[in-house]
């Protein structure tokens, strides 16, 4: 409908969300026609996700613009990453309730900044009124070898891989349980965990290390139980994860304050297991990969973490070292609930 | 954040959105991983566009969701079809106030029904709660010639260059605003009206058949003048029409039931220019091309009319035979506002 326009969708395109081409970008039109053109590598795969971000669901009114173009981004990246595709370019359609200068400067500056940083360029979109509402699709390479795919799948774990972990997990729940005001930590490690939960870091560059070495891959962003969850029922295994070693990852405990204390160790299992928006990598790889994994996190200057091993019988369980090992369900160690 | 999947997301997905691939199809991998997976044929590029619609501002929100699952891919195959590509895929991120069985059966039967007459494989996306909000992507291939680009872009016309629309116009627009309430036409012609409202016909075979003949190509979703506009001020070129060829377009006038009484000619030829929501394409060729456009309309059966000529000075203007010809602007001629 023509009344779509009365936003001044050409002069905000222009101003907050136009950019020059990389010279040696596959990009070979970007905004600004009916459709961008891109010319992928010859002997590749392009991988393709969307994700599609609300007011009140996935973010809080009150972000900060600048966190929140970068997040918007970072969540699409991260899919990415679990496919082991370098990223090349994004198309980001937004609803707006109006055209807040101020809003759009923050926004475009946080996602643009993010996009440079991988070598992602904004090619196209679509900007309307309504509700806001922020839908990116983000378009990645995966070079052909011999002919096949090296894309990361959640498919390929089998009996007897390592599972492993990427970063930290917990501290974006942590953060969003403050501002419900189910828990209280000193300020500072607020501070970083709401960056964790504003400006999550996608593994980009661990997730292209990991082709050929990892056997699957997905991203965690609804909790490590229930992405694992997705590898295990896309490959049709099982797995064991040792809690001693899950614990670790929580997030919290590296602060330079330190907040270990604030969590029994069930809320602490709690929230690296069914945290959510960590936005780190689950991946599965065989244990003659075990240099390998440690080589990829190293070149990639991400910390990497063991965590269990995948077995042939289904389910998820969880080993403490001394009893027999708990079968959890999705929302059995969601201590928050 | 977790809640995000409340609505039982992998379910609704299998349920509604999930389809095999054709065996023939470049999609690798659909729904399911954190990405879809393209191996686009080599010696093409991709052409790809994005549109968000919003309840309220692009469509009603009785709109039956048949029609709008239609008409959701319907805007998008558009942009393909204005750049000459062939479909492949889309994703679809959508955000549902509530998850509604009988509203998502008849959205995804709209949708998919379309989306298998094009061969364009729904590969991807993402579902969320929120206000209602469809974002659609989609990608389709352009085969280079002589290893060059031969997508129909905006900044081809040249003076000299004939303008050509395919199909009707303004029967979109007599709809809404029949349901506006600001003008009245007999039952029949509101239905056929309304069915092109919200119903459009993606011209996808006329755009592939126009490659290596139009100069310029754009979809008509604003309305003829501005979407002529965007040709010309990407051309850095003007444009004279003839209203008394141009108000042939007038889709209403074809009806069984004759309404064009219900007019008077401004306010025909204001449908013609300013209706919105059409879906055609209107495109320019040199005059040496005359033959090879008609032969690309018979191809692709799909009609298309001359109805004006490109010039080196700035501007789009309206002659009627007679007196001199009247510089339009964006809404000299939108007798409904």
């Amino acid at each position: 409908m023509p009344s779509s326009k009365s936003l001044g969708e050409f002069e905000l395109i222009q101003r907050f969300f136009t950019h020059p081409l990389r010279a040696d970008s596959p990009v070979r039109l970007g905004v600004g026609d009916d459709c961008a053109l891109l010319q992928p590598q010859p002997n590749s795969e392009l991988a393709i996700s969307s994700d599609m971000l609300v007011e009140g669901r996935h973010f809080l009114s009150t972000t900060d613009p600048v966190r929140l173009g970068h997040k918007a981004l970072a969540v699409n990246l991260s899919d990415l990453a679990a496919c082991g595709a370098k990223p090349i370019g994004l198309t980001l359609a937004l609803a707006l309730p109006r055209a807040d200068e101020a809003w759009l400067a923050g926004f475009s500056q946080g996602l643009l900044r993010l996009a440079q940083a991988h070598g992602c360029e904004l090619i196209g979109g679509d900007t309307t009124q309504g509700p806001l509402n922020i839908c990116i699709t983000v378009f990645g390479e995966i070079p052909l070898k011999d002919g096949r795919s090296q894309a990361l799948l959640r498919s390929g774990a089998r009996p007897g891989d390592d599972v492993y972990v990427s970063g930290t997990l917990g501290d974006a729940r942590l953060a969003l349980e403050v501002f419900r005001g189910t828990v209280q930590v000193p300020g500072p490690v607020f501070e970083a965990a709401r960056t964790r939960l504003e400006q999550p870091t996608p593994r980009v560059a661990l997730g292209q290390a990991l082709r050929g070495v990892a056997s699957a891959a997905c991203d965690i962003s609804d909790g490590l139980s229930g992405d694992l969850g997705h590898i295990l029922q896309s490959s049709g295994v099982g797995a064991t994860l040792d809690a001693r070693q899950a614990i670790q990852l929580l997030g919290v405990q590296r602060y330079p304050v330190n907040a270990r204390g604030v969590f029994d160790s069930q809320r602490a299992l709690s929230l690296v297991l069914n945290g959510g928006d960590d936005y780190e990598l689950v991946f599965t790889a065989p244990p003659q990969a075990a240099a390998a994994v440690a080589a990829a996190a190293q070149a990639s200057a991400t910390p990497v973490l063991k965590i269990g091993g995948i077995d042939a019988a289904p389910g998820l369980r969880l080993w403490d070292g001394d009893a027999a090992p708990q079968t959890l369900n999705a929302t059995s160690f969601d201590h928050f609930k």
